[in-house]
C-alpha cells in the first residue's frame, strides 16, 4: 500500500461541498469514483479542509490509500482524464505510511475575493462577491490589524460544528487592493467553521462605514452585540495547505 | 426618437451566438426582450460583429432607436438588474441618427487566448484553449509578421457567407506571451467569417512545428495547400470596435 498526496484545485459552483454526500455531487465522491475506476477497488480519500457547498480551491490537499502499483505521473494524467471539467489533480506525491493530510496540516491559508466597482462581474462571476459601493480599505486595514494575532474569534464561529476552543491563531490577515479587486488574505493554524466568510462580511461592513474599525476590539472580547455576517461561498478559495 | 449606442460584454458560453434565433438562446434576442420590457415596445438592436456561438465580448456595440426618455445611467441600470449574468451593458451614448454600429465601424480589435501549459485550465477553461505541447511562440511571431498587412485572406475564410473580396487590412497581429498565456491579438477593419479563428489555427499549427512558418507567404499568394484548422470558438473574444 502506497501512501499518496493530492495537491488539487476546483471551482466549487457545482459542487455540494468537498464532503461525498448521497444525492449530491461533491468534490469527495467525485475524486473517489475517478480513483475507483482506474484501480478497480473503494479509494477513500482524506481532504485537509472539509470546503463548504460553492467554495472554491487552488490548494487542497487529500491523502489516500493505494494498492495500484501504477506510476504516479500516469496516475495523475489518468486522473485528469477521467475528472469532469471543475476539477485538476495539480501533484501526486509519494508521502510515509503515518502521513494525514487533516491532522499534520499546519496551517491553511484562504483568500476571499471581492469585486468592488459599480458594474457586476462577467467572467469572473463565480468567484467573486460583487460590492457594488467602493469599500474605505484603510478602514478594513485598520479593522484588520486588531485581528490579526491569537484571539478568541466566538464571534466569527457559526454553530453547526461543535468545538472545544474557538482560540485560533490568525498569524496572517491581509487585505490587497489593485483596481477594484479587494483580495482578503487569512493564514491560521485552524479556522472555526465559517470563520473566514464572516471575516470577510465584517470587514466588508466595516469597509463601508457601518462600524468603526475599533470595535473589531470589543467583537474579540465579547463586549460587542455586532453579528458577522456571513460572506457567500463563491468569493471564498482555499489556496493552500502548510504542512511544516 | 434617441438613436443610442450600447456598449457591451457577455461571455459567450451559453448563448448560440449574436443573431437572434428561433428557439436558442442569442444575445441579441435577449437584450431585445429586456429593452422591450422596459420600454413597452418592441426594439431592434444592431450589432457592430454577429459573434459565432461561444464567442465573448468584452467590448461589442450595438445601436438601436429608442422612443423612451429614460435617462440613460436610468436605462442601463435597468438594463442590467434585467439582463442575465452572462451580460453586462458597459456604457450608453446617445448618437445622431445617422450613426449605425455596424456600417460605421472603422476597426475591431478581436483576442484569441491560448492556455499554453501541460495541466488544463480550471477556473478560465470558458474562454481559453488548452494546447497542452509548447508552442515556438517565435516561429509564431515570425508567420505573424508575413500576415500583418493588407493581403488576400482568401485561405482564412470559410464559406457560407458570400462576400465580394477576400482582401483585408490586418493591421494588427500580435502575439503575446506571459507564463503560459498566450495572447494573438488582432485588429482589422473587416474580418472574413472565421477568419480570426482560422489565423489562431494556422498559428498554433505553425508553433507546434506542423509548418515552417515561411509557408505563410505562399499561402497569402495562393500557392499552398495547407488548410488552416478552424481554433474553437471558446478561445475568441471581441475586444472593441472603432468608429474613428
Amino acid at each position: 500500500m502506497r501512501k499518496l498526496k493530492l495537491t488539487l484545485a476546483y471551482e466549487g459552483t457545482d459542487f455540494a461541498g468537498w464532503q461525498r454526500q448521497k444525492n449530491a455531487r461533491s468534490v469527495q465522491g467525485t475524486l473517489e469514483s475517478a480513483l475507483q475506476k482506474i484501480t478497480g477497488s473503494k479509494v477513500h480519500v482524506t481532504g485537509a479542509s472539509r470546503t463548504d457547498s460553492g467554495v472554491h480551491a487552488q490548494g487542497q490537499v487529500a491523502h489516500l490509500c493505494l494498492n495500484s502499483t501504477l506510476p504516479l505521473a500516469t496516475l495523475q494524467k489518468a486522473l485528469n482524464a477521467l475528472l469532469p471539467q471543475d476539477i485538476v489533480i495539480r501533484s501526486i506525491q509519494r508521502m510515509k505510511p503515518t502521513f494525514h493530510a487533516r491532522y499534520h496540516a499546519k496551517r491553511k491559508l484562504y483568500r476571499y475575493s471581492i469585486w468592488n466597482r459599480p458594474q457586476r462581474p462577467l467572467f469572473d462571476r463565480s468567484c467573486v462577491l460583487h460590492v457594488p459601493v467602493l469599500l474605505n480599505v484603510q478602514r478594513m486595514k485598520e479593522a484588520a490589524r486588531f485581528l490579526k494575532g491569537r484571539h478568541d474569534f466566538k464571534a466569527f464561529h457559526s454553530t453547526g460544528r461543535p468545538v472545544r476552543s474557538t482560540v485560533r491563531t490568525l498569524s496572517t490577515l491581509r487585505i490587497r487592493s489593485k483596481e477594484g479587486n479587494l483580495l482578503i488574505e487569512a493564514e491560521a493554524d485552524g479556522f472555526l467553521y465559517h470563520m473566514v466568510r464572516r471575516l470577510a462580511g465584517f470587514l466588508i461592513e466595516i469597509g463601508k462605514g457601518k462600524h468603526p474599525p475599533s470595535i473589531t476590539q470589543e467583537l474579540l472580547r465579547g463586549r460587542s452585540r455586532v453579528i458577522p455576517p456571513t460572506a457567500p461561498a463563491k468569493g471564498l478559495c482555499l489556496m493552500g495547505v502548510r504542512f511544516a
